[in-house]
């Protein structure tokens, strides 16, 4: 017989807009190009050296498995987060998980099964589609827009997206990939409608330390009234630098969602071991002045591109709020083809910007194709020279606009 | 509105019977009494120091996202390691994995979709069960018996399990919870069934290099009629005793599979980065003597094993082949109430004896009731005393039969 063939998942299962690309930049650097990485959610602020003689005074003779639910201390070290935060979490209430990509595939598991929806915002984080496409999980989007800035759409249109098939709503917050940081009273109208429609409320809070020009954060967990179905997702990928652990955790205060989030991690026995004592380690020791440290590096470089786009003929963006991101319109007839060109066939002075054409971020067919994400993850200037390259590739691509 | 429910699949995936049974064993330690791990394949040789040295001189300034496929390095030292065993494996057709569990989990998306059938053979790795209720996937069981010493039952009864939904065969060789090594004449029998009825062959290999008495393992990348359709699933954990890295790969030689595998390990970004520097450098320098001491290691034990409990009244197996377990029926009324009256009302000189019951390796309801696995990775000595222990705990039980 011939050769059987993979599932229709695999098949479907979208290749990553950030990271696609790839080979066209490793073609790049082949040619002699440096190549600025405004692409990917990689920082370059340097891990905390702490994190690593943590794990240094920890390493055993044996290296085992841990308990599924992550090492005890790391519990207690991220409930101490939280009460500092003014927010009452216990440890049983955190599990630990393998980076922030297992908590969403955990979080969407325990809330859906198969054939159930999610209603989340366009654009979102273009992760969400595989994670959902694993847990045979429908998202179901809506629309936001660039000229109000990201923010919500009004409750008619978030209404009108539920299905008898709808579980759960799901928010990024602060957004990767818009930088928008939903205010109070944003959350608490998607509060009424979860509680309302019997819905979760599903929050990935990951960048939650980051946000600008005096905001702060306002978490799903800061509202009784939706303890219950309230489960947010995190990691320590962004908050401590350390992306390559692979660590991050869900949050639920619901008791049945804890237990199904815990048998999901039995099955895959444990989240790495010995990270887990230097992320702990962090969690206790980093305060809050490590954080501002950290939010206003990327607050002034928000600013930097604020001061290097703005104006920009054909380029339109409101200033980013939070995270490090943000979602612009360019002009241009197509994202994927302007950033493989800025790759293949574009360089100035010997160097090219790579940007995550934001198509990949929306779910609806066509939407976001004069879109691109910046990460804003270089130093300042490192940032300037590489919006500059982003400026004159846009005034010279072949299928500009307008 | 009341709370939302959790999903069916967050309430109907398995409870560990290897971890389930964990409070338990915690209370009778807080009673002071020590407990002999027998329950968990947690192996106690010490993880190379050389595995240590090379992370610590990877530290990098900023602990980046690596490749989603893993470092080249370890593919390539992965690629070498098959070299050396006269496979033809390339770098492109190995991916690195978070952990053997994940390799199970994509191996099983990468095959099926929702509401598929794999064929398995009864009793298999318990954690099957769980990956096979996050992927969607039905496990099909095929009992195998310890009167054969668990090897596979004939064609016939393979064959009339197979359902038009059956996408692949999945099998565990030198196999856990059984101890058994397929012979090669069982592997081709297998191959020839996936060829003729266009099935994928699924095999967790994790435990290739633990064979006893002169054995060699037969490993389904050595058959080239099914390199299209032969799908291997391995880890770090048990070769290098570093279960705690969370490092595994999945080895696939058709292309379309290894594209579907890359983009689902595209959504959950990267394995951890640095520990698969530390992965790389065993593989590359621990060689043949490293893999024949730990073997001979487990071999002396699996001969301790042997000896304390053949002829036990009541306890019947066959002599485990290879890996580090065992599958034997007692004279119990339950595994489970055993298992749990050892940890709760048992002891002896202030010490007892933690068993896995063996039910839930089964999926056919009320089989295995009367069988629990051992894992024998203790020194000879502890396992002397756990084992004697242990047997003295049966000869006791009030819910003995016969």
């Amino acid at each position: 017989m011939s050769s059987p063939t993979p599932s229709k998942r695999a098949k479907i299962i979208q290749a990553s807009p950030i990271r696609k690309l790839n080979p066209l930049a490793d073609a790049a650097k082949k040619r002699g190009i440096e190549v600025f990485h405004l692409n990917i959610g990689q920082p370059d602020i340097p891990t905390p050296p702490d994190y690593w003689e943590a794990m240094k005074s920890r390493i055993p003779e044996v290296l085992a498995y841990g308990p599924s639910q992550g090492i005890p201390e790391l519990r207690a070290a991220i409930s101490g987060y939280y009460t500092r935060l003014g927010l009452d979490i216990l440890p049983s209430q955190v599990m630990i998980t393998t980076g922030g990509s297992e908590a969403v595939i955990f979080a969407m598991m325990v809330t859906c099964d198969d054939g159930d929806d999610i209603l989340c915002f366009e654009p979102f984080y273009t992760n969400y589609n595989g994670f959902a496409t694993m847990a045979g999980v429908n998202l179901v989007p809506i629309i936001s827009r660039v000229e109000d800035g990201f923010h919500l759409p009004p409750d008619e249109l978030i209404l009108s997206a539920l299905t008898p098939r709808t579980k759960a709503i799901l928010i990024c917050n602060p957004n990767n990939p818009t930088g928008t940081v939903l205010r109070e009273d944003e959350v608490r109208r998607l509060a009424g409608i979860c509680e309302s429609r019997g819905l979760f409320l599903l929050a990935d809070e990951v960048y939650r330390d980051f946000t600008f020009d005096g905001r702060t954060h306002f978490s799903v967990l800061e509202l009784p009234s939706i303890a219950d179905r309230a489960i947010v997702m995190d990691s320590i990928s962004k908050r401590f630098s350390s992306c390559g652990a692979r660590l991050g955790n869900v949050i639920a205060r619901n008791e049945e969602v804890m237990e199904g989030l815990n048998r999901f991690g039995q099955a895959r026995l444990c989240p790495p071991t010995l990270a887990q004592y230097g992320a702990a380690y962090m969690y206790e020791h980093l305060s809050a002045e490590y954080f501002k440290l950290v939010s206003d590096t990327y607050e002034s470089r928000r600013n930097v591109l604020v001061e290097q786009l703005e104006g920009t003929p054909g380029v339109f963006f409101l200033k980013p709020e939070g995270a490090f991101y943000a979602t612009m319109r360019i002009p241009v007839d197509d994202g994927d083809s302007f950033a493989s060109w800025m790759l293949r066939d574009f360089s100035t002075g010997g160097r090219t910007t790579m940007v995550a054409p934001a198509a990949g971020f929306y779910a609806t067919e066509g939407l976001g194709r004069d879109e691109i994400r910046i990460a804003y993850v270089l130093k300042e200037e490192r940032m300037m020279t590489a919006l500059s390259v982003l400026r004159e590739g846009l005034a010279k691509y072949p299928g500009r606009k307008g």
